[in-house]
C-alpha cells in the first residue's frame, strides 16, 4: 500500500529525502538513517511516494524533481525515473524568504490568498495526497488564536504577517474537510502541532498533525548526555552549544526573529530534561558557506560529581542536517498514516516526543530522546505495527511489560 | 539503619568514597555522584559506614583512613573523627600490586595463605561488615573452574598465580558461612560475577555478588551514544576510544595482561549495544602523570546515515576517575544490602547492568546504560524502594507500567 | 631600577597582575607566562611597581589593591604588603560600563570633565608614574580626528559620546607636557595605537604609545596556526571560531557596539594571515556565567591540500583571559620603558605586532604571532637588551644574523 | 629542465605524488599542499617527472603506474599517459614488509643481494634518475656503523637482519660512483641522514642525502602549538598526543620494532622544542580500517601561566597523511636538485630541518618548523632561488636582513 505524500518546500530537506527513497527502490543504498527501518508492519520504506511538490522558488517551479534534485547533487548522473514524473507546483509566499538570496513568488500576489488555498487543494486533490510534509525555510509564529480568526483573515484578504505556515495548514484543513482526512506533519519551528486551536480543527476534521521541527540535529544529542549525566546526578555547571552551517537553513538563522525562535527550543532542553534550570548558550550561532550541509557543532558541559570533582565534556561533529532529518520523515509520514488508519485524531505526543524538537501538544515536555524512545516503542507494540523488536528497548527487560506484550 | 562496609583496597577510590560520605555527613556537600541520592526508602547516603579497610601498602597499613585520606587530598586540613576511627588491616598480596612502585606485603607470606584468610575474616567479623567492596589494583582472572578447586588451592597452598580477588572472594565466603550473609561488590575487572562457580557459592551461602568493574568511566557514556546512533539507524562506520590518566589505575594498565583484560571489557560494549560487529579501538592508552586522577578521553565515531551522508562525532572529555566510582558504590551498597534483606541470593542482572561494564551473570550482555537504568527503576519500583520517581523515568509515560504501579 | 605604573581599571586584569607580582616578589611563584622572564638587561620582572590605580566602580574606590585583588581570588588569605600600600583613585566613568551591573561614578560628574583631568593628573604626579596602562572595559572608538579637537572638546565640556579611553590619552598627554615623559599602553580595542593623531600628539610630547588590544587569548593561536598551513600551502576552505567567557569582558560584549568592535580585529588576521580572504566566522560569542574567568574557544578549519586533499582542524581551549593579559603586561610595561628611554618617540611595531591583536600604526598589519616573535626578538638585540638568546630565535640559524649579532 | 625521479616504494604516498603531478600538469587542480609552489626560479612542479619505480609487491610488479594509482583511486576514469608510460620494477626485499598482508618478493631471493643491486643501479641507470625518494614501508635501522662495513656484508650476501633501506642507499652509492652524482631523499624514520658514515659515502660521491622521516602529520603542528607556547613562557605540564589510521603505515606500525622506532621520533620533539623535559605521551597509537589514509590525531596540552594559571588545549584533526607527504616531496626533489647542482655534497640541515621530523646530520636538533622554515628562506634567498618572498617570512621585518637581500 502506498502512502502518497505531498511536499510542501522543495529544498535540500525533500530533495534528499526523494534522492534517498529513489536511490533505495533501485536498491542502491540500504535503510540507514530510517529508525524504523522495515520493521513497521503496514508500511515498507518503499511504500512512500512523493506525489506532489510545492515550492516558491521562481527557479524550481516546473521542473520535475529530478531536475531540482541535481540543484543540490550536481555530480548526479543516473536518472530516476519516479523523480521525473512528479513536477514543482507553485506555492504561497506570504514572505516565507524574506532575506534570503531567492527569486520568490507566491500564488497569492496574483489570485489573492484564499484562492491561492483553493489551487493548492486542487494540486493535492489531483495526486490524492495522504499526507503533507512542511518543509518551507524556517520560520517562527506566536500559536494560533483562534481557527476562526484564521478563516476570517483569509477570508478578507488580510493576511499581511501571516507566517506561510498558517496558510498550509489551512489549506490542509480543507482539504480534510473536502476531500479526505489528512496527515500534516510540520517539521519546521512554526507553533503548529503545539497550538491548541489547530490541534482541534484536525480533530474536528478526523485528521493528524505532527511537530513541531524535526529533532534532527545537536539538541536530541545534547538531551541524551544531559540524560546520561542526570541519570548519574552529575549536575551541569552549565552547557554551551555553538551551531554552525552553510546551508540555506542558517543563513536564513541571521534573520534575528527566526533566530530567537530557535534559540528558544533548544535552550529550553536543557532544563525540561534536567527538571531545573541551569546556565545555558545554546543558539544556532552563524552561517558560513564552505560548511555547506555539513554543520559543525561544538558542545562544552562542566559537571559537578561526587565530592565536589569538576568534570568537562566537549562533542564537536560534524552533521549532515538535511539527510538527518529526511530519515526521520521516513518514519513521520508512515506513523502519521498508521495513526490516521487507526482512527487517532488530533496530536501524538508519543510520536511528537521523539522526532520533534518542540513537541506537541500545547504545555508538552522535551524529554530525553531515549525516554522518548521508549514510549514510542511501547506505542508501536500496542499498536501492534512492530515486526521485530528493537535490542535496545525496555520491553525486553521489563517483566511486566514482557508479560504484557508476551515478548 | 547502618550499613557496615568493608574495603579492599584502600586506594584512591576508596579513599574519595570515605571523604566524600565524612564530608555529607557533615553537611559540607550535596549528594552529586551518587545516582540515586536519598530517594531509596531503606538507606539514606548518610546510613552507609566505613567500618574495616584492608590494603597491602606497607605505607597504608596501621594508619587511619584520615591519613590515608591525606595522601590523595594533602590539601585536607579538617579533621573527620569517622574517618579517625578506622585503621587500614593488612590483607593478602599474591602479587597483585606486582610491577608498581608499591612496597606491598601480604599476609599469606608469613603465615600462609588460609591462615591469612582467617585473619581477615576475622577483621570483617570483628567490625561486622554487611557489604564488602573489592577495590584492589586492577587484575584480570579466567573465570574460576570450581569453587572446589579453589577451596583445594588455599588448602594445599598452592597459590602461585592465585589471583588475590579469588582469595578474598574465598575468605567471603568462609565469612558467609561462619559469621553471617554477605554482598560482596567486584568493582575492578577480575571475573567474579560473571563466574558460574562463584555465584553458586554465593547462592549456597544466602549471600550476593555483585560485578564486574564499576562503570565508571567513559565506556558508559559510549554505549549511550551507541545506544543514540543505533535509535536513529545511523550505522558507526567504526569506533576509536583513547583514554590516558595518571593514576595508578593507568600506570597498572601499562602491565600488558591487565591491560588487554580491560580492552576485552570495552571494546565487547559496541557490538553489544549495536547488535553486530563494527571496526573498533577501545583501550586503556596509557599512562602520564600530569593528568592525575582527572583522565582524558577522546572519541571519534564516523556514522552512515540516510542517502549514504557521513557523520562524525568526537567526544573529548576530562573525567575524575576515582569520585566517578565512588559515587556509584555508595548506591550499590545499598542496593546490594537491599537485596540481601530481600532475600535475593546470587547475582542480579537488574542492578549490575547499570553499575557495571562487564555484568554478571556470565553470558549477560552488557546493554545500554540508559535501558539498563530504566530496568533498575523498574526493579526499585518492584522492591517499593523507590521515594521518588526519577522524571526521565519511561514509568511515567508508558500506560501499561503507570498502571502497574499506580503512578 | 623601579618602573612605576599607573593602573586605569583595576578589574580582573589589573589585579591578577598586583596579585601576580606580589607573589613573584615573594618567591612563592616562578615567571610563568611572562614572555621574556628575567632576559632583559635593564629591567627585572620585580622591578615593575604599581604605584598608582583608578577606577570607577564605587565599591572599589579608596579600597586597597589587596581588598580589591581578594574580590577577584576570594580564597586569598595571606597578606601582601605591596598591595596594602597602594589604593583605587576615582576616575573618568563617560558611561564606558553601560549596561553592565556596576555602580560606577566618574569623577567629572561632579567636577566636569577638564577639571577631572586634572586631577588624574594630579594623582599621577603624586605617584610618579612612568607608564600608564589602560585596562578599563573594553570600548570602540573610532580613530580621532585630530588632538586639537580632542583638545577643544574637553575645554568646552562637550563630552558626550567621548570614549572615556581619549579622556585618559589626553590626561596622558597633559601629564607628559607638564610632568615628564610617558608610555601609555592601550590593552583595550579602543583606536589608540592606531590612531595617526593620537601617535603624533606622543611623539610632540617624547612620550610612547603602545597598542592596540592585548593579544591574549586565542586569535594569536589562530594566527599561528593559519601561519603553519600557509608556509605548507594548505589552503583554508573557512575559518570557524567561537569564544564563550563569564567574566566581565564577556558581559560586555552582549553590547552590540562593543562586540562588533571586537569581531572587526579577529576576523582580520586571518587575511592579514594568509594574504587573501576566506570564508570565516570568528566572534566573541557569548557570555555564560559559569566559565568564569576561563573562556571555552571552539576553532574549525577546513583546508585544502595536494591532490586536492580535504583536512580538518578543530581546535577546544579553556584559557584563563586575565592571566594571558597580565603575563604579556609586565613585559608590554618593560619594553615601554627601554624605548622611553633610549629616546624612541609615537608608537613602536615591533612591540605591538607581537603583543597586541590590532597593531598600530595605522595601516599596520596583524602578521602570525611567530614572525612578529622574530622582529621583537631583533630589536631587543639591536637594543643590547637580551641576556640570552631564545633558543626558537632565527638569530641562532641565520648565517648573516649571526655574523652581525656575533652568536 | 626536468628533474628526473626514482621512486622506492610504489605505495600510497607515491601513487598519490604521481597522481597529483599527473593532476597538475593537465591543469585539473592547483598548487595546494606544495609549499614553495610555483615560486622556486629552477624548477617549477610541472619539471618534476617520475621516470623509474620500484616496489616488492608481486601485485604490482610490471604495472603501469596508472594501473597501481587506481588501487588507490578506484573511481578514477581519466587516463593519464603520463602515468602509463612507467612500469614497476622489482625491487629488494629484506623482509621489509613482514608481518603484513602483503605477498611480496625481492629481487635478491633469486639472485643474491649484490646482482640485486646492481639490477636496480641499471634500472635507474637505463631511466637517468636524478634524485631518488624512499618511500618503502616504514621501518627502523640503527645508524650505519661504517659503509665500509655495509659493503663488506653485501659482498658476502651476509645480509640477515639488514634493512632494505640501506640496500637501496648502497645502490644509490654505486650509482652516483659509477653514474652520476645522485640526491637520495629518505622519507621514512629509518637513519640515513642521522648516519654519520652514510652521509660521508655521499659527500665523496658528490651525491645528496635528505632525511630522515617526512614531517607531514600532526607533529609539526604539534612543534608548532609547543612553540607557540613557549615565545609566551606558558610552561606545559604534559602533552599527549594520539594517532590512529586506517592505511598500510598505520598497520605496520602494529610492529613493535617499528612502532618504537616512531614514538621516539615523536616524542623528542618535545624537549627538542622546548627545551627542556616534560612528561609525554606520543604514540602512532593504533590502526583502525575504517579511518583510511585520513587520520584522527588528538592531542591534549596543559599548560602553567602567569599567576600558576592552569589552560588548556585540546586539538583533534583528521588529515590525510599521503598527500601531506607527496606535497612536500614536490619541494624536496626540487631542492635537492638545487643543491646538487649548487655543488653541496651530504646533507643539509636547513632543508631537512623543515621537512623532516628527525633532520640529518646525526645530533641535530628537531626545531620548531615555523622558526625552520625561516631558515629555509634564507637558504633559498642565498640561493637566489625564490621568485617571490612569502609574506610571512621574518626577512620582509628585520631591518639587517632587508639591507643585506636588498628586500
Amino acid at each position: 500500500m502506498t502512502i502518497r505524500v505531498g511536499i510542501i518546500g522543495q529544498g535540500y530537506v525533500a530533495s534528499t529525502l526523494a534522492l534517498g527513497l529513489a536511490r533505495i527502490k533501485e536498491g542502491e543504498i540500504g535503510l540507514n538513517g530510517i529508525p524504523f527501518q522495515n520493521f513497521i508492519k503496514s508500511y515498507r520504506v518503499e511504500d512512500v511516494e512523493i506525489v506532489s511538490s510545492i515550492d516558491v522558488d521562481a527557479n524550481k517551479i516546473g521542473l520535475s524533481l529530478l531536475d531540482v534534485v541535481r540543484m543540490y547533487f550536481p555530480s548526479l548522473s543516473k536518472k530516476y525515473e519516479s523523480l521525473e514524473r512528479v513536477r514543482v507546483s507553485p506555492g504561497i509566499h506570504l514572505g516565507s524568504t524574506r532575506n534570503l538570496p531567492i527569486k520568490a513568488v507566491g500564488i497569492e500576489s496574483e489570485v489573492g490568498l484564499e484562492n491561492a488555498i483553493y489551487e493548492i487543494v486542487n494540486e493535492w486533490d489531483k495526486s490524492g495526497v495522504d499526507v503533507l510534509v512542511n518543509l518551507i525555510t524556517t520560520e517562527y509564529s506566536e500559536p494560533l488564536e483562534s481557527f476562526h480568526h484564521l478563516h476570517k483573515l483569509i477570508r478578507s484578504n488580510e493576511y499581511e504577517g501571516l507566517p506561510a505556515t498558517y496558510a498550509y495548514v489551512y489549506a490542509a484543513a480543507v482539504y480534510a474537510e473536502t476531500v479526505k482526512p489528512v496527515a500534516f506533519i510540520n517539521a519546521i519551528p512554526a507553533t503548529v502541532a503545539r497550538s491548541r486551536s489547530i490541534v482541534r480543527a484536525f480533530e474536528e476534521r478526523n485528521s493528524i498533525v505532527l511537530g513541531d521541527d524535526g529533532a534532527s540535529g545537536a539538541t536530541p544529542l545534547t538531551s541524551d548526555i544531559l540524560e546520561y549525566l542526570a541519570e548519574r546526578n552529575r549536575v551541569p555547571r552549565g552547557v554551551v552549544q555553538f551551531n554552525i552551517g552553510g546551508n540555506l537553513d542558517f543563513l536564513a538563522l541571521l534573520d534575528e526573529t527566526r533566530n530567537k525562535a530557535k534559540e528558544k527550543t533548544k535552550s529550553s532542553v536543557v532544563s525540561d530534561v534536567l527538571g531545573f534550570e541551569v546556565p545555558t548558550f545554546i543558539k544556532p550561532t552563524g552561517y558560513v558557506e564552505y560548511l555547506g550541509d555539513k554543520k559543525f557543532v561544538s558542545m562544552h558541559i562542566e559537571t559537578i560529581g561526587f565530592n565536589e570533582s569538576i568534570d568537562e565534556i566537549v562533542v564537536n561533529a560534524r552533521i549532515n542536517d538535511s539527510p538527518a532529518l529526511a530519515g526521520l520523515l521516513v518514519d513521520l509520514v508512515r506513523l502519521a498514516k498508521i495513526a490516521l488508519n487507526a482512527g487517532y485524531r488530533g496530536t501524538l505526543y508519543e510520536i511528537n516526543s521523539f522526532y520533534m524538537k518542540s513537541p506537541g501538544p500545547e504545555g508538552s515536555k522535551s524529554i530525553s530522546r531515549i525516554v522518548a524512545y521508549q514510549i514510542l516503542v511501547d506505542w508501536l507494540l500496542r499498536m501492534g505495527e512492530l515486526t521485530r523488536l528493537p535490542r535496545y528497548s525496555v520491553h525486553n527487560f521489563i517483566p511486566e511489560l514482557k508479560k504484557i506484550y508476551d515478548l
